[in-house]
């Protein structure tokens, strides 16, 4: 089974800049977490942008759709930014709804290139619902899975809970 | 849906002790992980005993079983060293036969507690894993899920594998 | 001998805000740092405030500089941004031209938080340089020690280097 | 000022081999460290050999002392385990009495490539000292320097202290 991750920034593949003493982006950290990870999976990476999810607008969604639908594989793993993931979710649904593919969305709420982060935790954790699970869009956060329908972040407590 | 993770030890917990310069088991490290991992599992942990998996003996895979036979919860993960956790699964699966439990076993190559392990990763796709499968044994290992009667450690290059 | 460690903030004890997905001061690393260095100096921690060096003011240099001339110990690292670390030297030179004390300046590139810092080394350095040097006020980065009148930080490459 | 490191082996730079399971040597981190720490020293490595203290003989001793005396550099650190440091260091303070060279040694009580290692710190501390000291043998642990006849390592606390 080959799977496709695409990347879009996010917390994830934040990293510190020691000059200006701020967050940004530089490269995606997806191949040294499944390096890390020892992941013996057949997966493509692909870099689609790299934002801030709260930067990400229509376009933005429309070319991660588009990756989505062009994609040769039919399980994906989408890198997502934690603020607006469960818009980007239910635009692909929506987009999604005509072809048979899996798509599960991910995140971190610290930076993988900080020590404590839960990007490792998350990474493992989508690409084993996305290998299960059947056609639909989902968020994989907190060790749990979510239908894209079903999902809100508690902003208050940082996690992801059901609706209902 | 409640998980019960069961530790038996393994690379997973190992620690350096500082004094003697060799590797130990102290504390499981599972708490500690799960919150990284910012889990929002129910979970209970449950210490059965801290060995090297190569010393693992009938008696001890007994009580690993009786563990998952008496536990209320339907699905567990069983931490483990990677170097006898194939024959561990292989006698779950036969003392769990007539019981309608889902049990994944993982573990690590590297130790927690160094920076570059593999536990993490391996811990939230268990994780996953065990929420989704059917009745069964399993491993999961390298970000993938074999079954208990379908895997080897490939010794040389540190991996897991399909016999078939 | 009895060393004081002063907390003023600075890279080296920022964190990340998970909510928020900003950089923040919480509590010091410093007794974290001197453990996982097994330090056995007899030194008193003291954290005056907790501030990026760019907003200290003349008022903030006051009170690092009543907080060394009151201290017992005649030799005192202080934790500090290095933004400002330079002027904030300046302040204390002339502030303590009449007593007999020494004071090293020293900060972080890399929060400690994070697993790529600079910090433990810089610390390491600021220990042992302000064991040595006689009275007067050092800037400790990089490795190296440099007389308060004779550095400016190169804000383009990031490191601290002799004016002449 | 031109510096050399002389690296031994001992728990400084002790990896994990995940395939068998153990600690090993293969390549020193000094010079990863020396970045990590944004060292602008000028600072020449040169790895001796690679070895656990405990299985130093007069002969390894022999060739430390070789490259110490040979060094176009007059300050210089030695890497070096935990176990016999204070033996080394004796060695080399008999065999460089005639010469005018500052000799630091230094180690770790847990390797580098674990996250919680004192190596850093350490590194600093010994390069800071390095710089200062007049001619002699020392031993910089613990965030103290030691000359090398006053210093002995307490094993069932794992630190140095001075003998009086």
């Amino acid at each position: 089974m080959k799977l496709r991750i695409l990347v879009t920034g996010g917390t994830f593949d934040k990293e510190y800049d020691e000059l200006g003493g701020r967050l940004f982006f530089r490269d995606t950290h997806l191949s040294e977490m499944l390096e890390r990870g020892r992941s013996r999976l057949e997966v493509a990476v692909e870099t689609i942008f790299m934002v801030d999810s709260l930067e990400m607008d229509a376009e933005h969604r429309a070319r991660v759709l588009e990756a989505c639908r062009r994609s040769f594989e039919d399980r994906l793993v989408v890198t997502h930014g934690t603020d607006t993931m469960v818009e980007t979710a239910a635009a692909l649904a929506e987009g999604l709804a005509d072809v048979d593919k899996t798509v599960v969305l991910t995140g971190a709420m610290v930076p993988y290139a900080f020590g404590s982060s839960d990007g490792l935790f998350n990474l493992g954790s989508a690409l084993s619902f996305v290998q299960l699970l059947p056609k639909g869009v989902y968020v994989a956060m907190n060790g749990r899975c979510f239908a894209w329908d079903n999902v809100r972040k508690n902003r208050e407590l940082g996690v992801f809970e059901a609706i209902r």
